[in-house]
This record gives structure tokens, C-alpha cells and sequence, in this order.
């Protein structure tokens, strides 16, 4: 370990790299460590609420924010996965799955959430050969195909609108009794006439040969298993914040998501951070991952400084 | 009072257009209430910490934001102030300085902070006339001329870097003991030779005929009162919260600013939220002003589903 950084930042994403911007122009040493710069904004459509640019796609937008990180003295890693992170003397010590050991006096966690899956036989094998976590990304492979959407919620039902302009047919299953997404969304769905819910529909697995062929379900209602033809499935049932690494540093919610401090991003350990989707923050929104980042790298500027 | 409206939000700097932005997303019937669009964003020169822009104008961001908020349907009035807030049975009923009465079930006030001026006689006559509470606006109309900055911070050293370029002569004068200034600006200042620090400095006057001529200030150490040549006055003594229309509907700290709770903008009065540099929130940016607005907003709609 040749190097102790001032600051290690945990995402990529929006809080992540806004933490990085601040840091660097408070003149700490910072190292970002990052899967992707893709994320949860590089998968969105098109996005109109990030205010400045009316109207704008995920993947240029994140973009646009790796290229504001580019203009700062910030060190990236890409690649490599925090595995476990622990509390020494000078501060904080990280592992990653590529066996790196990096050293930080301060660390702010900005991880973000991971699409929730099914855990049935079939979903991790036909990854990327006909399933798929994102609509924004996909929608295009499945022209003239029939594909299944599991999930009612409102990004299950905005994966179904992506799919419209291209798949023959749409069946959207779901585990409950109803569809909860918006009434105006579930509405465009049913006006295309391309798309049949099938509810109370338990996922039970996802069969193929090299690409998916058919989706296995138990029909909760009539207590039967049934099989459906589909090329495609897309799974929309939620996320779950990225959290695996952490352990006992920090405090949970009953969500699993990490407890801070609101006006400062702190969590129960001194020098350990966290901001954006992976926190406690109420509303899961760029704008305000971006904002809770700069908090975040602001309280670890005054930590040091009280050091 | 013929409209009621779901959402009036008070101020068009960040946290304002955000939550106006988000308001009416939201399918919200939504009022923006603003003296201005330029603000404390507007007043700034260069601005290279909102993530997405590497570097813009303070001026060119703030008609980013209006052009954005100009693509949603809210209805914007400008140019006339808040005079008073009163609770009633349908939310809340605002008085304007034009003497309009309007009526809303939830109000944000975002309102952002106020220079702070210092109460001396010749302050009011002179604005415009060679007073002036910023740099970034200012400092091009003092080519050659012999200028006084009147405070020791951050922002008053900002200033005098503003006016280097322009100015014969910059003198700066401070209240107390020391310029509080971080080092580097203190050092560029300096560097210029054309700087001039006075310290334990009590401004008293400024005076002139139709233009400033020169500032009066007693000297706290000699206790003499001295006359100082000046054809321009820049006071840079802080900012205070805007928030004299709010009296007892919401809880303030020591510094003035309203108490909310950081994880929804809420203040003590159901109904009322505020948001930005008027409130407790610990640092005052843009970024984290927007996302600050776009909590309250997400909460003010929650609030109006509830009802």
C-alpha cells in the first residue's frame, strides 16, 4: 500500500462523482473506484428533471458528468468491486475483488442500488441471451418478439412502454393481485393492444436452450404451474441498494439502505460517509444524489480539517 | 382570489425552478412567485461545481434553469415580492408588495438569502450610484478608479480579484483584527500591488454628491475617525436568509434560517416547506440547493395525496 488517500469514493453515478468534483477542488487526494459510469442514470431513457438540461438522455448525461470529473486531479479505478472494507489507525482500508488493498482516511460510499432478481434457475445462465435488467437498453433487440415483463410497479410498466414500438407481444406478470403502477402508464399499455397481465404469477424459472424460449410459472389462483412461450424477459421487481461490502460500519434501515445523517452524509463511524441512492435519503432522484455527494465530500473536507 | 393553487413556490434561484420543475411533473397546479431570476447563481462569475457544466456563467446557468422550468406549465410572476403568509382553512394565503392576494393548499419557500448591508448613512442613497453588493456585476464600471471592499471573508476577497483587472486601487477594509480570507486569494490580491488592507475599520459613512466620493470609517485602534478617497463601495459582509415575511409559521436557528427537516424540506406548519439557502441546510451550493428543492417538492405532493 504505497499510497494513503484523503478521500476513496465508492459509485460512479451522480452523488459519486459529484462527491469527486468537490473533493478535488478542496485539494484532497481522491480516488474514485467504479464498476461503470453507466449506472442507474446510464440505463434511464430519456431524462427531463435534472435541471439545466431539458431534455436528455441517461447515457449522455452521464457522459456529460464523467467529463466534468475528467477536468479534476481525481484518480480512477474502473473495474474492480469494494469486497470488504475495514477500520484501521490512518482510517479506512478497502480489498477488491481484483486482490487490490487501498488505504484512505476518509471513504464516502456511494454505491447506488442493484436491479432486485428473481433467484430462479435460468435468470444468471440466459443474462444478456434474452434476459435483461434494463428496457432503455434492450427494447430493440426483441423486434417482432414476444417478451415477458415480471413486475407491476411503475418501472416494470415504463420497461413495457420501451418494448411497445418493437415487440409483437407483451405479457407483464405479476406476483400480486394487481398492477400498481400509475393508471396513466398501465392505460398506454393496454391502448397498444400488444399487451396481456397475467397476475398472482409466480416466476418459477426461465428455460432455453442457448437463448431463452419460455417462462415457467405457478398461477397462484388455480394452483397450476404453466409454461409460456417468450424470447424475451425482462426483469423490473425493484432494487436493492449495494451494500454487501460494509457490514457492521454502518447502520440499516428496514430497507437495508445505509442510515445517515441528512445534513452531512455521516453514518455511525467517524470518517465513513455514504450519499444518494444507497443511503436513507427519502426520494431516489439524480438531482438529489447529486446534492447529498457534494454534502458528503463537504463533511469529509471538515473532517480532515478537525483532524 | 379566484385560483387556488396546489403549489406556490417563493424564489426563481436553484431550489425554486427545481421544485417548480418537479411540481409540475408532478401534475401539480403550480405558482412561482420571484423578484428575479438572477440571484446569489446569477451574480457569480464562473461556476465549475454543477455537475454537468465543467465551467459556465453564473447568468448562463440561471437562464438554463428558467429555460428549462419554461417548458413545464407553471405560472410565473415576477417582479413583485412577499409582504406576509397567512394559515387558513384551504392552506395559505400570500400577500405581494403589489398587493395581490394568492391562495395555495402547499407553499415552498425557497426564497435564498439577502446580502447583508451595514446601516450606514450614504449605503441606501448611493446603490447603483457607486455602491454596489456585487463584484461579478460591477467591477467592469471602475476602470481606473480607486475602489473600497468592505468586509475581510471569502467573498469580499472574490471581489477584490474581480475588480484587480479594472480598478487603479483597491482598499480593503475589515472590522477586525485580520482578513479571514482563504491565504491563496489573500496572496493574489497582494501579489497585484495594488491592494491595500485596512484593518479594525468601522465604516460610518459614505459620502458624495450625486456619485460616491469617499468613505468615512473610524479607525479602532487610533480611535480617529479618517476620510478615504473612494469612487466605489463594495459591500461584501455576508448574506442573511430572506425570510421577513414568515413570522411565526416556521422555527428559526441562530443564524436566522428556517428550521426544516432535511429528509423532506418540512417545517414546523403542515403544509409549508422550504428549501436552499434559506434554511438550515448545512452547505449552501447550487447542486445541493436543487436537490434540497426537489425534496420538497416530491414531500408537498405527498402532502396533497394525504389530504
Amino acid at each position: 500500500m504505497e499510497t494513503l488517500y484523503d478521500l476513496i469514493i465508492i459509485g460512479g453515478g451522480p452523488a459519486g462523482i459529484t462527491a469527486a468534483i468537490y473533493g478535488a477542488r478542496k485539494a484532497l487526494k481522491v480516488l474514485l473506484l467504479t464498476k461503470d459510469f453507466i449506472g442507474q442514470m446510464g440505463r434511464t431513457d430519456s431524462i427531463e428533471n435534472y435541471p439545466g438540461f431539458a431534455n436528455i438522455g441517461g447515457l449522455d448525461l452521464s457522459r456529460k458528468f464523467k467529463q466534468h470529473l475528467d477536468k479534476f486531479e481525481v484518480e480512477i479505478r474502473q473495474g474492480s468491486e469494494v469486497k470488504a472494507i475495514s477500520k484501521v489507525k490512518a482510517g479506512f482500508v478497502l480489498e477488491t475483488t481484483k486482490r487490490e488493498k487501498l488505504e484512505a482516511k476518509t471513504v464516502i460510499v456511494a454505491s447506488g442500488r442493484n436491479p432486485r432478481s428473481l433467484k430462479v434457475p435460468g435468470e444468471k445462465e440466459f443474462e444478456g441471451k434474452g434476459v435483461s435488467f434494463c428496457g432503455t437498453c434492450d427494447a430493440p433487440l426483441f423486434k417482432g418478439k414476444t417478451v415477458a415483463v415480471i413486475g407491476g410497479g411503475n418501472t416494470a410498466l415504463e420497461t413495457v412502454l420501451d418494448l411497445l414500438p418493437y415487440a409483437a407481444k407483451v405479457y407483464i406478470l405479476e406476483i400480486g393481485s394487481k398492477l400498481v403502477a400509475d393508471e396513466i402508464n398501465q392505460e398506454k399499455a393496454r391502448a397498444s393492444g400488444k399487451t396481456e397481465a397475467i397476475l398472482k404469477a409466480q416466476v418459477l424459472e426461465i428455460r432455453g436452450k442457448t437463448m431463452v424460449e419460455s417462462l415457467v410459472f405457478r398461477d397462484l389462483a388455480s394452483k397450476k404451474t404453466k409454461e409460456l412461450p417468450a424470447q424475451g424477459v425482462f426483469i423490473e421487481i425493484g432494487s436493492l441498494p449495494a451494500t454487501n461490502f460494509l457490514k457492521d460500519l454502518v447502520d440499516f434501515n428496514e430497507k437495508g439502505e445505509i442510515i445517515i445523517d441528512p445534513l452531512t452524509g455521516e453514518t455511525k463511524t467517524p470518517g465513513l460517509f455514504a450519499a444518494g441512492d444507497v443511503t436513507s435519503v427519502k426520494f431516489k432522484q439524480i438531482v438529489i444524489a447529486a446534492g447529498e455527494g457534494a454534502k458528503a465530500a463537504l463533511s469529509a473536507y471538515n473532517y480532515l480539517q478537525n483532524q
